[in-house]
């Protein structure tokens, strides 16, 4: 028999995800929010991932379900666990990828490395906290943030005037997550997959850059990161996958400190957008390795297969390039650049797509991924 | 506007063009003979594509028609390039690769190296060819036939005897193709991709082993090669594309003789066997290429990704083992083995699958990929 995996979302990463399952003869099942979403191919329901018989239907035809996204409420997960479904992450997992603060609370009874951090309920909070951290923080929303959205840079009280006001305050589950502004040298992610029954596998350690809060390059490895950093980065991945009970590929997005500290700063419990690098760049992708993760299937081999690995995100850069229309010119100049789209309508800001090349030279493997991103997004 | 690409045929070769549509942004739809093919994924008519209305009705959802085989009458194909359907490669090319007289008689103007050939109508004629040849030859039906089928030893004209009657002979074109049994150290195929335009690209050259008349493994590079022999075979193979007018993906199979000779054997017009290490082994896969070729869009580097490739193929076993029930705890000891299963039912020597593992070692990785192919054998 087929295994059978059903995703909730229909985004770029249910999308990704087509991919090893037709190559491993899993049947891929999408519950999508719309018809025309980027895993249209896959889709096979279309409803409210909100509302439980919608949901419940789906499960019914698959062995497992996973995720594009960490936005299904808990309450529709646990009636799925409690009615015998597998749901992997399971919802004990996915309340800390839900709640920030439920997160941090958890990183800290694990002894985990991270900012300094507090609840915020008001103005004298948040005083207290900006005086005790020289004077800036930044400040999240426990709930509902993703993509830069849901985080603020706070300078005084007044910055945060809006999100005191109580019936914001209240929308987003009555407290804020205030953390110190860490000096950092750079970010980078340990990606690594788990399996219900235990098996742990983690990539290599990458480097982050970030634009406006949403990811906009990755290099795999971390150039120069030393042999201590790389070991520490698995060890806390691993601690947090096992602490926290995350299934399929677990992505920890941390800021590497001057003196060479790994502070935690977010979590992801599904594919990420810090591992596209491995389709190409890995001998097991992480849609690969998610499959095979919450199916209980072993995991594959994530050595690397090139030295370098560079990934350059494609950002909408209006309502109208859509990244494959005008792509014929620039393929013909970077015959070694995989271009990756998403099938999404073209908005600013939006991620259509990405671009990944691999080789010996890191110099020339990011060259090649920048201009590649540049020339399509001229159009 | 995505590209939009029409396949005619389910099988595993439309399967896995599946794979770089979805990242390259192309919609690829087929016309597959029935329901529940390896290609149902992307299954978006059923029909007989003998039949022109069925045809013709599915090109007018794409830009372009292609091919997961070279049965589709030339009659229909010239009706639809008549009414302005591009179809590639062009019926002018699949003439070839539909009668393999025709295609002998087209390569001896090329000025090609190939077996010594005739043909065949009666008794007298093979007795002669036979006489000229040391007793034996091989002989073939010119049309229908693939995978070992209409494929002949033959030691005398007895041997011939069901394939001369006037009826079955009648059913094939008339006349029957006589080669010489070529004595030959091993066999090697030259994959290429043409577009319309003229672009024209190769991969290494690949060593191939055949059992029973089916690709059984592939080595990528062939072992050996001298520098003479890569230049001559990409010679040979660009000489064929160019003079026969092929489009997309052609493999072009040889005999490499004791002295070193290269003699055309078959030529296949699409996506080929042969070619399945490219999905791991090359920069750009025989796959994504074949939709880059027919949609005239530039090609991307065929460089390779690792210094070896062994593909394996798995022919079924039974009409049980699906090679993938069972796969999980063979997964479990080849971690860097890919896998890849095309959702056929089980049945005897029917290519159900196959595994590819790449790496600089290639006794290591020749091992692997056969340990791991036996093991999934046993299902």
């Amino acid at each position: 028999m087929k295994p059978r995996v059903g995703v909730i979302g229909g985004g770029q990463l249910a999308r990704m995800m087509i991919l090893p399952a037709v190559n491993l003869g899993i049947e891929l099942k999408v519950l999508a929010e719309a018809e025309g979403s980027s895993a249209s191919l896959a889709t096979t329901a279309v409803g409210d991932y909100t509302l439980y018989e919608t949901v419940a239907q789906f499960a019914k035809t698959v062995d497992v379900i996973t995720f594009d996204h960490e936005h299904v409420p808990l309450e529709v997960l646990r009636q799925l666990e409690a009615s015998g479904v597998s749901v992997q992450p399971p919802s004990r997992a996915l309340a800390f990828a839900q709640n920030k603060l439920h997160m941090r609370h958890r990183l800290r009874e694990l002894g985990l490395p991270m900012p300094v951090w507090a609840e915020v309920q008001n103005r004298e909070d948040l005083q207290e906290f900006l005086n005790g951290n020289g004077g800036e923080c930044i400040l999240k929303t426990p709930i509902g943030g993703y993509d830069g959205k849901g985080v603020r840079v706070i300078r005084s009280v007044e910055d945060a005037h809006a999100w005191l006001e109580p019936e914001f305050l209240a929308s987003v589950g009555g407290v804020l997550l205030a953390e110190e502004k860490v000096d950092f040298v750079r970010e980078v992610a340990q990606l690594s997959a788990r399996r219900p029954s235990g098996e742990w596998t983690p990539w290599p350690l990458v480097q982050t850059t970030q634009q406006h809060g949403v990811c906009a390059a990755v290099i795999s490895p971390a150039p120069g990161a030393n042999a201590e950093t790389i070991a520490k980065a698995a060890e806390i991945a691993q601690q947090v996958a096992e602490g926290i009970g995350a299934t399929g590929v677990l992505a920890v997005e941390m800021f590497e400190t001057p003196n060479g500290r790994l502070l935690i700063n977010e979590l992801a419990m599904r594919p990420h957008n810090s591992g596209h690098f491995s389709i190409e760049g890995s001998v097991t992708s992480q849609f690969e390795q998610h499959l095979r993760a919450v199916l209980d299937l072993p995991l594959g081999s994530t050595d690397a297969r090139a030295e370098w690995a560079v990934m350059v995100n494609l950002l909408g850069t209006d309502d109208k390039n859509d990244f494959v229309s005008g792509y014929a010119e620039v393929l013909a100049g970077h015959p070694s650049a995989k271009v990756h789209t998403y099938g999404k309508s073209p908005r600013k800001g939006r991620k259509m797509g990405h671009v990944t090349v691999v080789g010996d030279n890191l110099e020339a493997v990011a060259a090649e991924a920048n201009v590649t991103a540049q020339a399509l997004l001229q159009g």
